[in-house]
């Protein structure tokens, strides 16, 4: 049970087979979201709209549907939704028709003062259809008092506050947003032909031959139209508060984010975490796929020899019927599969990026203890995680996470490891900078607080 | 093509298994609306609801769709979708969380200043999900600044105008409303058990086994919570215009509607019909099903006896894939087919219930002469259609009204016809009284005029 | 619970879009069976198929399934599947490949030397995909040892004795058989283009625009390729036994059969009824819709006019979702709604076209009666069935029969009606002739034992 | 494109919920054949079966399906469905009912005599429902002549030529057998009950959690039955002729296969290659994820550091809807994104398992080089494949096989690296032994010359 990351989102302007080319970067981003996939589109004023639950190519994944997204102007998103919001009306982009005409959001993060604005506009009359937090941004944007869009936009986004990576479409025009903290990634790309696409991440630009050209900045809306791109800064500039866990777990290796390249920052805090925690063994194993990047850098400076101990099943699908006679814990064997092999008789130090409840770890270190492992030493290439997130990551309650209320050596005792490290949040800060990070996760120290 | 009625709806109060009997509620009310059908559910606040596309049986006939519904209480809609409304946003019923808690609406009929008022809530912030005037409704309800919901619910209903039988649906109470106009038809029953029942038509009471109690009055709001059943009637009182068509056309043949039998209404129109256009003929032949009761009446009055010349295709799907090297009049073909035996040579009399294009008569008439047909005479067992209906019908515009501009001498040669005739507009006055009717499909004279 | 015919079967040879023209052709047969469809096509040698369960729409109702059926030669199937046939591979067309080449079969009837058949076949090695006779008939002539395919074709139907009226498609050429007891029908029809259509009855023909031509004979074998039609006659000339079911009950009434029309028998079965069986009543009320003809010919002949007591919802899905707290009778009213208008305090002659287990007629006469009948007389517009069929129809076991056991005396007192009368078999032969049918579920007497 | 496995199979004996543990199994499998999926299961006599098109989980995953296939004994298999085999008659098991009872068989392998036994048996009289070579073998053990199963079984086994694994059920009992030359694996485990499963690989032990026992023999036939495990040999012993690709490319790593585990014969491959083709080089990258086992084994003995420059997208769908402004090489970068902060200016080594038709190494040097590659080295840890496989695997035909006519100079300039090296298949023998293995893929020595 790892972390989730709530949404992708992905928009272009001015391509034709617009929705084709956003359903290719959903596709980048299906690590962001699994549960449900949307795309809007535009065009002559009319928007074209499919969502469903499933993966991007379950939902949308039908030449079909995909030519009945019709126009160069499109905005897609997925998801992993959260428990009980499993109604249809909160698959994103949102969309309604307002006082402006039409408008489409696809919205990236999480709002902390969602519960007061929602209560308000309800008492002022409002009505819900969804119970996403971007139906309040179009209410904002609706109830504003300026005429003109921009003005309206500035006017919403005033008003909340939290975690927003959003794209916003509206008949003619794109607009590309982010928070003021800019705790969640949004880039800016280009097509060989102009056209302008915007992602989460830009593996997403990598797979239809985007080129990457910029991260928008935090606070920063960035608008496309017929009159090209422009940018706008309205906010205070405060200290940038980057979600670190986007290096350490949520974002694709492949992409380039806030100036870095997610896999040099991953095989580098294996390379910290090596230098803070050594042990002696025999191979350093990786669980898969998160964990490799660390473990090699794990590797690489201790001279310790990577090697593939634990196999993951990549066909693994998201629901089993498990036997009643029930298979012992069938969940992480589905995943992974020791490699006897390679494991029998050595001392193991197995990486993974993160620690979250314990669970995982105590079930791969009885798992490589029977394929023969003579010695298993976990190092988690992450600080402990102690407190819950509140700007667009699904974490589990503060209880959960066995950092908040166990000690280093607890947690040791529960996984049954030979021994067991964290790589410091020094150290993860030797490898990403001190400064501009939300730390909040492994520090309890929350730049903005959530409001009930 | 004959008119649309757009919608049928049902709810029930306080029955386990709510839902299962609303679906069967919707089963008779099918002939309302194939397009799209709906239920919402209540149980301990929360809204249980399963729409979509499709006849009742394919949207919702599934034990597990069916069960998933929880709840004692709970609403219904099926639909005839217009132009443009393929969006499963707009399948009723209707639900919103708004300032007192959570709604669902279901309705039949159509607002005639839906526009007007839409344009005002946008001008003052509101948004859309849907183009449903129902959602509208929601809007003024959740707007209105009583803090009460029955004064929010009055207030609302005073601003619309129109067409509207609605089923209201709290999260622990149901209502019933028709409009002061009495437009479209809404029954309360009751099962063995006490449950309060409301549907379109009493058809469905006699599905689930419920007794028909009363039709709910023109401007009547009833009420059924933990405290029983209360009525209020809270419009000035006007004269009542309740849909002519409805006897005509429209309600199922077994219902029992505003104290007239339907069956009977159509018997006696035809019995009127004869006795106004008489012809010689060897035999009196129905358009299925909806011609039948007329015909019979026909034949009664004249003697002239009644034979099944044309068999109707009751497996019919909606859609086909028309050869494209094509067949002509497939798609009347796929309705009737005529029967040879019983027309050869014989000077029949075509009875149906209305003409709205007159292209369907055409092709029945040709169809009608090639089986051996030697004389085909067309009664009409209702007016000239000369005007479209703005309360919840789908005529075709008054363009292709065929009545609106043609004479009856016009008609019968472009349908081909010996001879053709209508039932006057004083004959159906003689049927069903010369009050308390909307005429206005016949007549062109409004009760209330259509705001842009 | 009326009888179940097992299928429905057409073909057509040298017409573009033939598939789609076969699929039109079994909407006109859908009556014949409902549980699953098929057809299957040849162009170049190659087979397509597409088969599946549910109504013909549902199955092959799709653009893109159409066109994917190519060739100018197809044939198609549907079919009531019998109790434990709930397997794909009995989905017919059957097809196989085998020494010739290619074969679809479609068949309507039953074998009654199957078991001893299919027993030989697989002690002498034959496997078998399916449980259909179907089948049988195909390993009959892949083991034939005659070269040509006419002459293992006839060699294989020398073996098998029962009822079976067959659409054969080999590669380039279309067979179309009877048996030569002619039990079940089989017709043929010519497009305008000249292409041939082979169809269970000529209301497919109608629906095509094809001209009915003639009935496949009794033993008949009719080919239609390259070189034209030709037609064989292998058989020894037996008495024909045509299955009167089919008049009764089974064939559309818009029909045409055996030198008749079916719905003039059907009317005509009526008038002798009333006839042998007249009562003093003040209406007369068919069963819809199969009623209807004899319920007028009865109406006719008595006098007493007919009315519709009974409204028949044309929307029942197949299968329902019966509430836990079971509503009484519900099967036969989601079928039927009594017309309280027409039924009170009236003497009520009710017509069905026959009468199987007693169940229906029950609850008929309860609902009629509680809907306000004074008097109920049932009247049955065939003879008592007392034997099961053998030849290709769904009948209960003898012992459901309720007239194999019961004398009309004990039948009427189980129904609750006021009396019960059945059409005599001798007024039956008045109406069909007295020679050339099989009337063995009327008398036990069975021109071909079934062999076990 | 890589060569195709043409199936998984999996077989369960005596364990509640078979059916569910052999879909687990077959879950395990889905590397091997990823097109159709289905699971046969036994109880009372009956056999239950769910095929379909699609993976695993989209065929059987859902509690209905799985709790529909009753009884303790089941057979699965997972297939790569060939061209022209659309038809789902052809998905396995296949199963058919004959002389003895009913029958169902899961078949991985391909029989080179086929064409001539299917054309023998057709001519004989037999007919085919499939296209597929199992149902051969069905016939021969129907048609054999003695009358104990066993003795026909083997009567058949003996006409058959080429590579069959194959796991047979019969109402009670379960049949696991392996061609004399042994091309394909088949294994034998136990569950803690004492069940005993069959699968292709042992990873579908690992799963379940069963034991893995040991591999069924060339030529042995297993049969588990209330009597217990037997063992017959019913074959002359010839050489073995396992199939080497099965370590190269096809078993999962995790599996252990004839004595070896499959990901240490992969990273041995890469040792050999590296002491045969060193290189100069910064870097040592694999293409995911086949090549990572042989790219460690060369990076730990060429002590160049591994890296992962190709980052693969698990997410992947199997079929793309590509713009029609079509975006260059989608195919692979759908698959593959380049590291660049991993290539940028480095020497890179990459490591394939094997090399077929040459595109896909072509398109990830470009790719490499676009991402800042300075030199690209391609190396396959596999000898050039010559010769297509008649055994089981969906090879291209010998004219697209790159080096079946191209030097390995060629080949490299074809792909456009600075150079290329194959493993020696003196190499290959190495890792697994000299003797023993089918290496016509590589040689076009073939053990048994396929028969037209």
């Amino acid at each position: 049970m790892k972390l989730k990351e709530y949404c992708g989102v992905c928009g272009i302007y001015n391509k034709e087979e617009a929705a084709n080319y956003v359903y290719l970067g959903l596709h980048a981003l299906q690590h962001r979201g699994q549960e449900s996939a949307g795309i809007v589109s535009s065009e002559d004023g009319i928007f074209y709209e499919q969502k469903g639950f499933g993966l991007v190519h379950d939902v949308l994944g039908d030449e079909k549907i995909i030519a009945s997204l019709k126009g160069k102007i499109a905005v897609g998103h997925n998801r992993y939704s959260t428990y009980g919001d499993d109604s249809t009306s909160n698959i994103q982009p949102i969309t309604a028709q307002y006082g402006l005409g039409k408008i489409a959001i696809a919205h990236n993060g999480n709002l902390i003062n969602a519960y007061k604005i929602k209560k308000k506009l309800v008492e002022e009359g409002a009505i819900f259809n969804s119970s996403s937090d971007t139906e309040i941004i179009i209410h904002l944007i609706a109830k504003s008092r300026f005429s003109n869009f921009m003005d309206r936009l500035v006017d919403a986004l005033k008003i909340i506050k939290g975690a927003f990576s959003l794209i916003i479409m509206r008949e003619n025009e794109l607009y590309a947003i982010r928070d003021p903290w800019g705790f969640r990634p949004l880039s800016m790309g280009k097509l060989n032909n102009g056209a302008i696409v915007f992602a989460s991440e830009s593996c997403a630009f990598d797979l239809i031959g985007a080129k990457f050209i910029r991260d928008i900045k935090p606070g920063e809306i960035v608008v496309v139209n017929k009159d090209g791109i422009s940018s706008y800064n309205p906010f205070e500039q405060i200290d940038e508060h980057r979600c670190v866990f986007e290096y350490i777990y949520f974002a694709r290796p492949d992409s380039y984010l806030w100036d870095k390249d997610v896999y040099g920052v991953r095989k580098r805090t294996g390379e910290i975490l090596a230098s803070e925690s050594p042990v002696d063994a025999d191979i350093v194993v990786p669980v898969p796929d998160s964990g490799v990047p660390a473990a090699l850098g794990y590797s690489n400076t201790t001279h310790i020899p990577l090697d593939f101990g634990l196999i993951r099943n990549h066909y693994v699908g998201r629901t089993f019927i498990e036997p009643s006679q029930s298979i012992r814990n069938l969940g992480v064997k589905l995943k992974f599969n020791p490699e006897k092999g390679v494991l029998k008789d050595k001392r193991v130090v197995v990486i993974d990026d993160s620690l979250v409840r314990g669970t995982t770890s105590r079930r791969i270190v009885k798992m490589l203890r029977n394929a023969g492992a003579k010695e298993v030493h976990i190092r988690i290439a992450s600080p402990p995680v102690v407190s819950p997130c509140f700007y667009g990551i699904d974490t589990p309650t503060k209880k959960e996470l066995i950092a908040s209320s166990h000690t280093q050596e607890e947690i040791r005792k529960y996984s049954t490891a030979d021994s067991l490290a964290y790589l410091s949040l020094e150290g993860l800060k030797k490898v990403v900078g001190d400064k501009g990070y939300c730390f909040s996760c492994f520090t309890g120290d929350y730049p903005i607080a959530f409001e009930k």
